[in-house]
């Protein structure tokens, strides 16, 4: 029992591992972008390529505890929370790495005036993905919920971005792959927000056993 | 026993009717915005509320049978890999409604020339929503592989798609709303073809045991 204890607790620790390796990957890929800089790339493929391993192990290491152990409901409960959450990270980490791409091409093009709302919201959903974290290592739905407000805050975001950039494509036609560009950074970032938002959904459900699923659609 | 196979057998059949409506909602999505019917809409909200509510039943089915049978491993891999069915299916239900919503706002406005490959990728990812989940039932790793095929079709189309919007905007500012709304209902296709293609890699390695993901990321 002891050692189905520990396992648990290595399946949260590369839970966190991951999480980190996804918020320094979007950190570093909105950072390019800002600082023109393109050697801070490979450190965000470097990010993809550890989320990918551990998305493998955590799997793995699930499959493994639910099998050896037969645990009783609540920690299958976690266990399939913890499953949900790896993929919602690795999807994450996919998504950092886009925007990453999206930045080094960004920056091959002539300097677009810089969109302040998009780091805003880069820096609005690096906090997200910390949180839900947290909330999933402490049980906390309190800071779950913290989560699903600042995924509205992300909306309102988008919406400005979006109003924004589609007035700035329709004065100039030259301005219009770069804007694409950024558009598509802020929705990868407002997905990464999504993903966020089904971790503490998930967390909410675990501690409390309240589906707070389907409560608010994304449209 | 007998028990456990018939609940493994419905936890089988719910993911089907998803599947079903997943098919369903996009292809009336799409056909509202080709006919330029808004009457086709309330249908997509439906198959939405349906999917939303099988997909809860399907965790809490899941759970059940994994906390009072003690499964061994080869149906513990079946049932996981129901669950990540499960939330694919829901997320495929979610970016079919969103088509449905922008084809919603597309047709209020005039019309732009019909942008044919959108209608092409659209009857594609139909297909490998179809295709994923008869292989799933089937247990058959080749059809499996098929929708990973496809997939790599759909991101070619996806290519010509952004090409041809984006230089329409270029061209023309008054089509840059519409433009951009028609590149929305593209990636939104994308991102249902992406995830068919998850349940295809989960259904490859449940036959299999190879893991195939991140052979080929998603930029």
């Amino acid at each position: 029992m002891i050692r189905f204890e520990e396992e648990l607790t290595q399946l949260q620790n590369h839970l966190l591992e991951m999480a980190g390796h996804v918020k320094k990957s979007i950190h570093l890929s909105m950072q390019c972008l800002l600082d023109r800089d393109e050697s801070l790339i490979p450190g965000v493929l470097a990010d993809e390529d550890r989320i990918n391993q551990l998305e493998i192990r955590i799997d793995s290491l699930a499959t493994r505890l639910v099998a050896l152990n037969q645990p009783v409901a609540a920690d299958m409960r976690l266990i399939i929370a913890a499953l949900k959450i790896n993929t919602d990270l690795e999807r994450m980490g996919d998504l950092a790495l886009s925007i990453a791409h999206r930045a080094g091409e960004l920056i091959r093009m002539p300097p677009l005036e810089p969109f302040v709302p998009v780091f805003d919201q880069a820096t609005l959903v690096e906090a997200m993905v910390e949180l839900s974290i947290t909330a999933f290592v402490d049980r906390n739905a309190d800071l779950a919920h913290q989560v699903l407000l600042s995924d509205d805050k992300v909306d309102l975001l988008r919406n400005q971005i979006y109003e924004s950039l589609a007035a700035r494509m329709e004065a100039d036609g030259n301005a219009v792959r770069r804007a694409l560009l950024l558009l598509f950074i802020a929705r990868n970032l407002e997905r990464i927000a999504d993903h966020a938002t089904n971790v503490a959904e998930d967390i909410i459900f675990l501690v409390r056993g309240i589906d707070v699923r389907h409560r608010n659609e994304h449209f």
